[in-house]
């Protein structure tokens, strides 16, 4: 089940081409020909759980800065000159990934590489603009903790993966981001942007020999030693219900998952969308449609690298969360006990028509190959993601079921009226799981 | 500029097919036979705004209800049907339309208009899962309410249109939705579904004639009467200034804005983008980057069939409001002094390239052609479209600038730390515009 080997050899799908650099990064096409644009971008296997605790927030921050000014070019000229041929760029940064990119015109895919190189390789980190940049940045944060919703997942994931880097908000704190220096930003960008680590993919109408051949003369600076992956994060676990005076308690309520390469990472993947992720699903069912206890459910199942984690989200009015409660556990017991074939088979449909359907849109598509990329060392083929979804029986989601919500301490978050939201080891209780966690 | 005329009869773009049925209800195709896939839905001329003060949330409750059975199908059955095939259905209500659309693989079409199809003719509106579904739009409204972002939007329009069903909250209110009975959804239902302000869109891998032989027997039985068009809304402008304890103030300004008949409507659109639409345009350069007083900032303009609203939103923390809104407002008093060729060029592109983008997915070009025919009454082409930018001059959009922040009296909503947001009166003072509107 280790898709990253070498032997493996089936033919590249679609009309996807793939070159290295000398200094190991990774450059991908996916042509289009029937379009009229590209979408393209750099994804790097480095984010917020690759900074020291001192560096708490430098990765997010790094994604600001890289927009405000380079030798050649300042902030405003950047945004100029790409929306001056109706073109977008912006950033990302989470856990595990930073990613820059553009959509534009297949025309200026030249002009939108050479400013993403501009601006990862020639970035001033300017001391004025950083200090107008931080105090962004702690405005963004105050509008997340204004959002009950982003509240309660950064909570869920900090207790989670308790005292470790997985578990710190991608953001970083005011304290912490207010400390950051230009020379701070440079040694991170120079300890984790190195070429082995970096992907340019571009979809959509584009020339692969042309991509490289840019790439070549405007990414070839960066190191070529590979980076050491992040320390090992191991799922802790753990509580955190918050008060506050809100019509709704936002709730998340989080089991182990399983990691990328894990045996069990597709089935758990599968498991999410059978249990929680459509209106057919085992929990919209019961949960809203049955019983009317909320608006909004859904289960996800997030894969990092070394570890996993499997929620349900769920947002409930005070009175109905001593009925939600007991109706979401007793599902999550039943699906321990009977996996239907039926359901599985919608579950692997309900996959594969998304997998279908995001090749329409050419950002899924560089999106999608460049983290197979970063994550199994070589794109993968729809079909053979579809082989590794057939190959799974009900049975084998049922034993997953029985093993995934009672081996590991659960882990509950939740904010809004929350004296009727059960602790962890009440809900360890309720499911026969552990209250607290072997030590590692 | 009134697009409907019904003179015009340019070649239809790309490979778009309109057909009507007998009783006036539009059947429109775009085929796109590259793509493995399909988005179709039933867009109604009928929204919030076409219901009486005591029907207030029954457009958006008939969507939900929808949902929830017909003679045929259970509500359970709907959402296996699709999602056995990897499909998804959902449903939208705003001021002015109601839609239910569904996204499947090109093979499933017939399904999914037939699910469509069943849904607006045969649904059941039980009473018991009427009594479950009005608790889970409570549950939404609640939701609503904790989102400062939504509560500020919705303040918003309801003082801009006070007092008229176009400022009305779309969700209703918790007794308004407690209050209906089956009947009453069946009478808006039979009401506002008639034939002349429905349409049936799809796009991509679709065969235009098979599409109309399905729609002919399966939507035949709406009727042909056209529906009244909803009451004249008039833009009155108005304040809501709402203290509560969040780490950002979040601030809708607003102006009267232009119907989507209007001369200025296009103009409004691009003032929109060359004032707030993206990283290079003046609110976001002065007041982010130069100024670095907020995280969000952006314009828009909402057209509807008779008025229109052009707002500014922002969020910020209560030091930097006394600092923002005179930048603002002087960002809205210099683009009435000059509109430079380079930026309404720029604004252009942006609009051009995001239309040719969008005609890359599907759901975009359904939705685009199924509210361009109720809105014009017919497809229009990108071309045309800008043919209409490509004929605004820079002389012109610093006229309506000069106007437009004037001649009405502003609006002002805000919600979270607000003892620094000037009132109404105060806005239109430092803009030079009237403080209370003239009687109707």
């Amino acid at each position: 089940m280790n898709l990253s080997s070498a032997e493996d050899v089936r033919a590249l799908p679609r009309n996807i081409r793939v070159s290295t650099l000398a200094n190991g990064m990774t450059i991908v096409t996916d042509r289009m020909d029937h379009l009229e644009s590209a979408a393209l971008g750099i994804w790097v296997k480095a984010g917020s759980r690759d900074e020291t605790p001192q560096e708490h927030g430098i990765a997010h921050l790094l994604e600001h800065m890289a927009f405000k000014g380079t030798n050649s070019r300042t902030a405003r000229d950047i945004a100029v000159q790409i929306e001056n041929v109706g073109g977008d760029v912006n950033a990302a940064t989470s856990a595990e990934t930073t990613s820059f990119y553009a959509r534009v015109l297949k025309n200026d895919v030249p002009l939108a590489i050479d400013i993403l190189a501009d601006i990862l390789n020639n970035s001033l980190f300017d001391e004025s603009e950083l200090a107008r940049e931080q105090h962004v940045i702690l405005q963004e944060i105050g509008a997340a903790q204004d959002s009950p919703e982003d509240v309660v997942f950064d909570n869920f994931q900090n207790v989670a993966f308790a005292n470790q880097p997985l578990g710190r908000p991608i953001m970083g704190t005011p304290t912490t981001v207010s400390s950051f220096k230009p020379k701070h930003i440079r040694t991170y960008l120079e300890d984790h942007y190195h070429g082995p680590n970096m992907v340019l993919s571009a979809s959509g109408n584009v020339d692969h020999d042309e991509v490289v051949k840019m790439a070549e003369t405007r990414f070839g600076a960066f190191g070529s030693t590979p980076t050491r992956p992040p320390e090992e994060c191991f799922y802790t676990g753990g509580e955190s219900l918050v008060s506050k005076d809100l019509m709704e308690a936002q709730i998340v309520m989080g089991f182990e998952g399983r990691a990328y390469h894990a045996r069990d990472f597709y089935a758990s993947q599968v498991l999410s969308t059978l249990l929680g992720g459509g209106m057919s699903s085992r929990l919209f069912q019961e949960v809203r449609e049955k019983h009317g206890l909320c608006y909004s459910i859904y289960a996800f199942h997030w894969g990092f690298s070394d570890t996993g984690l499997f929620g349900i989200h769920a947002a409930t009015e005070d009175a109905d969360i001593p009925k939600l409660i007991p109706v979401m556990l007793e599902q999550l017991r039943l699906a321990g006990e009977e996996i239907r074939q039926d359901e599985l088979d919608r579950a692997r449909a309900q996959i594969s028509a998304g997998l279908m359907m995001s090749l329409e849109s050419p950002a899924s598509r560089a999106g999608q190959i460049a983290r197979q990329i970063l994550l199994f060392g070589r794109p993968i083929s729809n079909e053979e993601l579809m082989e590794r979804l057939n190959a799974l029986t009900a049975e084998r989601l049922r034993d997953l079921s029985s093993r995934l919500f009672t081996e590991s301490v659960p882990t509950i978050a939740a904010i809004g009226p929350v004296s009727h939201v059960p602790g962890q080891s009440e809900i360890a209780d309720m499911l026969g799981a552990p209250a607290t966690i072997a030590a590692q």
